[in-house]
């Protein structure tokens, strides 16, 4: 991948709007060489629709045809661009202008690129909150800086993120996901992204696409994949379209005025749903301030599978998050994510299913065999289910069906999931209260969180700060929980990435944190290994994972007081007189009948024979 | 099935044992026509182990051979009997003396019974908790009746039951489960019948095997259904075989010593479960009083089955309640199950599997296609993840994924199983607080749960006593959970048979959920029905059963206050201009477009058009 071609999107886009009359093309570039030769250019200008575009001759390269939807002012032109094309420019004339179009040739390996998986670990970064290094622009946005308010700007941006790659892949972290990237010109509440303005177009205020691309490529430099988070639900309402629609129905319309989505997820399984609560759950809208798009009008279908598609091309990810999953229409889904899926097969894409059940949330995940038929080839789902159980674990007493049950039989819960190796389990996110906030500050039960997300069979994704102890109200309060990354600002008085400032607390957590990541990067046998797991006792809540000769071993002892744990129990996975090394803590030692565990600890041991 | 013989069990017990030195034959009896031809009688005698029994000539009936196990004290003695048998009385000869096996012809229309449903409603009556009739016999038990004493027992008995049968089918149940009632010998802790130390027998002290049949025998007379609560799991550690185990295998043995299971049932489903968590799960004991029965043994498994149909054909039962279900072996549980309904195709069997969660107790359910190729021949089981989750819907506050939410969810996971409308939804059981403690003493949210039970997709079972706002504490407290329904003993100075001495409240209640069962038992749309449900809002949960030009509507109103409830939203259900009928309130009116309903309410409304 360290051939891929860093064209300029400036250049392009430059490129693409020599035709006069022509404001947008979209794509802005393709390439050849794509398993699926069909592109449909969205082509947007004054009275443009009535347009006949033809083709110069170009060897490969067909215009299939084109046409117009509703709006005097978009015209869709279809090509198809055989296998064995060759790059180069193609000259399609529309209105009597000469459009240049550009042809790529995909990078070396691009297609079979591996996606993020069980092997990596994944930062979770909120750009505008992490730091601020200088590539932003805030000219000509509605909405500048603000950093007072938790609810505005606050001016990280991509030079930012790029400066401290080296303290992330330091942590041990191996992909970063940063929430949305593309413009959200909104003139208020438009840090979070995802309320895009433009899907082709970096957000100024993080800096260009060109700043992007050094963003990646750096990352990838350093070992880091960056993963795209893409929302394909809804835009935001100061998006160009929702001023001139290329048709009515691009967007959700509720004849009896706006119609808000009320989350009920479950009108898509259950069978017991009405069709008008099924459609209010898909069709209906966040807020007024975000359109939801109507992903059955075929060309914006294609339109949101192309810009996928061409991130990914472009910029050399190594997966997508796909925001707010289940909105979207869900036939879309399936076509969508095939067509990912089939440019790259070993990518991967995690979604976004906010529902505490296995069941719904294993609906989603390519490979299971659902009631209805449903198909899906999204490859990995974030784990809600899990990271609920977490949570009860370690807040709730321990009962038949409480506390440390919760996380136990979650897990087992694994039977439902047709991978379950590859859901993303996660700390937190940029929804969710802080972990440290919700564990009530106990700083031991905030590291078995940790320990048990970077030692179970799945990806772990760390909120940037957890490593910090950072903290946030424990009801939710979006602002507060994306708060700054200190240090990421000039004149910060507290520096994450010097450890200026931190308290001794931060600071071995932070230390602690990565060591865990980093040792997890190099343990194959948390990648790959098979898991055996004990039911929990006495507030202790024992696992191995096992395979190819290797052996580690989890204990969570969420008890407030040190136990002297029987080890009689495991004889499946380990003896007296194996060798133990403390993986974190580094002492290496002999197992006798009992092993010592430290109040409200995890004990990560690496077991030899 | 009126044409059942009653052949009395006392003599069928003279009969078993005119055989010298041997002690029982089990089963005491057996029938022609059956559709398994097999049938093993195991003998209990000093010495018994080594007798070659012989078979008197008796057409169909083939004697295939006989072995011991451990003991020098049991034989089995394998049968055949043919189809085209006719009934009449084998003659085997054991030890040099002569048995006389009586083989019955089965009553009429017995295999094809039709076996509890969605069209039923069950009461559950513990029998030593709800009303003393005279049959019990104190005499030569180990533990006599000391009423004071809420873990003791307080004498209740078959009598009581039977004389309060009119009770119980004027509130509109069809179907009646006690409480194990064979002999529990145990010198404490008796009442509640799940220490069997005689599978065959009734305990004395709630009459005999034939004061079972004339319950049995007046309840059907009255159109109820009799369930019996069997237990394949465990026994009392008084039953005889602990004196004189047939082989040391027999019950679970652990040779580490005693061994208490965990109570870790997902380890069953759990595809990272240790083998020995597995087996600590099934094989430990429930507590030192219960010994764990091996149901890998072979004459054990026909036994526990044998005895399964002996009660079922015996005394004309509509079904069976399985205790502790999934503690027994499990591929037992598919012979035994398989065999029940090969017996009784239409039958119903409903299991105890102590799980919130849809995915473990949809993996016993007949017809479901599990991960691990596992076949269950269940047809029911009781719904404990949608108890669950009607306790949270009226006690959690709502949002995303809590309160009415729960409910709602709840049952949109009906997917999860292969019959939901055949699982036995419950307010409560033997085992848990009382419903109306759980909700606070606030009548209408126990009038919301008493309705859901009512019109969902379920087969409703109520607790006894609910009826009457029965309370207790709500941690588990199983004596005073079991409370004697007052008016059950002579002298009792409130009586809910007569309604003397009841409170308001509790004669409203009582009034109110007589209507409401009564109600349900000639509503065929709440039996067979289809079922919408509208996702809850503000506080408002919608469903609606229909089918077959029949339509009834129920909201759940858990708001502190009356709502206005518009129905626009309604609309593929009923629409302005229907007529509807409030069928606990009686009142008829037309539905505009508001519908009003009172604060902390169920409304039940049959809509016509």
């Amino acid at each position: 991948m360290k051939s891929l071609i860093t064209l300029s999107t400036a250049l392009l886009m430059s490129l693409n709007t020599t035709a006069a009359g022509l404001e947008h093309v979209e794509p802005p570039n393709w390439w050849v060489g794509m398993r699926d030769t069909s592109l449909q250019l969205m082509l947007h200008g004054a009275g443009i629709a009535e347009a006949q575009p033809t083709l110069a001759p170009y060897p490969g390269v067909t215009l299939k045809g084109s046409h117009r939807a509703t709006s005097a002012n978009y015209l869709f032109v279809d090509l198809d661009v055989a296998p064995g094309t060759q790059p180069g420019e193609l000259a399609l004339t529309v209105a009597g202008r000469t459009l240049h179009y550009p042809l790529l040739a995909r990078a070396r390996g691009s297609a079979e690129r591996q996606g993020f998986g069980p092997q990596d670990a994944i930062y979770l970064v909120v750009p505008d909150r992490f730091a601020q290094g200088g590539s932003g622009k805030q000219a000509a946005m509605k909405e500048g800086v603000h950093r007072a308010d938790p609810g505005g700007r606050h001016g990280g941006d991509l030079a930012g993120m790029r400066q401290h790659l080296d303290y992330i892949a330091g942590l041990g972290f191996t992909q970063v996901w940063p929430t949305p990237l593309v413009e959200n010109n909104s003139a208020q509440y438009s840090y979070h992204g995802y309320a895009a303005t433009d899907f082709y177009k970096v957000d100024p205020r993080f800096g260009t696409n060109d700043d992007f691309a050094a963003f990646v490529s750096e990352a990838r430099s350093k070992g880091v994949g960056v993963i795209q988070d893409v929302v394909l639900n809804h835009i935001g309402s100061g998006h160009r379209w929702m001023a001139d629609l290329p048709a009515p129905d691009w967007v959700n319309q509720w004849p009896a005025g706006y119609t808000e989505t009320h989350h009920a997820r479950m009108t898509l399984q259950d069978p017991y749903a009405s069709a008008s609560d099924r459609l209010r759950f898909t069709d209906g809208w966040f807020v007024p301030g975000m359109p939801d798009l109507n992903q059955r009008r075929p060309e914006l279908a294609t339109y949101l599978t192309q810009m996928t598609l061409w991130w990914i091309e472009r910029y050399g990810l190594s997966g997508i998050r796909t925001d707010t999953y289940s909105y979207s229409d869900r036939d879309f889904l399936t076509r969508w994510s095939a067509r990912v899926m089939q440019e790259y097969p070993r990518l991967n894409i995690v979604g976004e299913e906010w529902s505490p059940h296995p069941a719904v949330v294993a609906y989603w995940q390519r490979g299971k065999k659902n009631h209805d038929g449903y198909v899906s080839y999204t490859p990995s789902m974030m784990d809600f289910p899990l990271q609920t159980n977490l949570l009860a674990a370690l807040t709730e007493d321990d009962g038949a069906h409480t506390g440390l049950t919760k996380l136990y039989e979650g897990l087992a819960h694994d039977f439902v999931y047709p991978d379950p190796a590859n859901l993303v389990l996660f700390d937190g996110n940029h929804d969710t209260p802080r972990i440290h906030s919700l564990l009530k500050k106990d700083v031991g039960l905030t590291r078995i969180a940790l320990a048990y997300l970077a030692t179970t069979r799945r990806i772990p994704q760390l909120f940037y700060g957890s490593e910090l102890l950072m903290q946030s109200p424990t009801e939710r309060d979006d602002g507060r929980v994306r708060a700054d990354m200190p240090g990421g600002w000039p004149g910060d008085g507290v520096n994450a990435f010097t450890g200026a400032g931190l308290t001794a607390e931060q600071r071995e957590m932070q230390d602690w944190t990565r060591r865990l990541f980093n040792w997890r990067k190099g343990a194959a046998v948390i990648h790959d290994g098979a898991l055996m797991q004990y039911a929990p006792l006495e507030g202790c809540y024992v696992f191995f994972r096992y395979g190819a000769g290797r052996t580690v071993m989890v204990v969570l002892n969420k008890n407030a007081r040190p136990v002297e744990l029987a080890l009689a129990r495991f004889g499946e996975r380990t003896r007296v007189g194996d060798r133990a090394r403390d993986v974190l803590g580094g002492r290496e030692f002999q197992l006798g009948a009992t092993l010592a565990v430290p109040a409200h600890s995890p004990l990560i041991l690496e077991i030899s024979r």
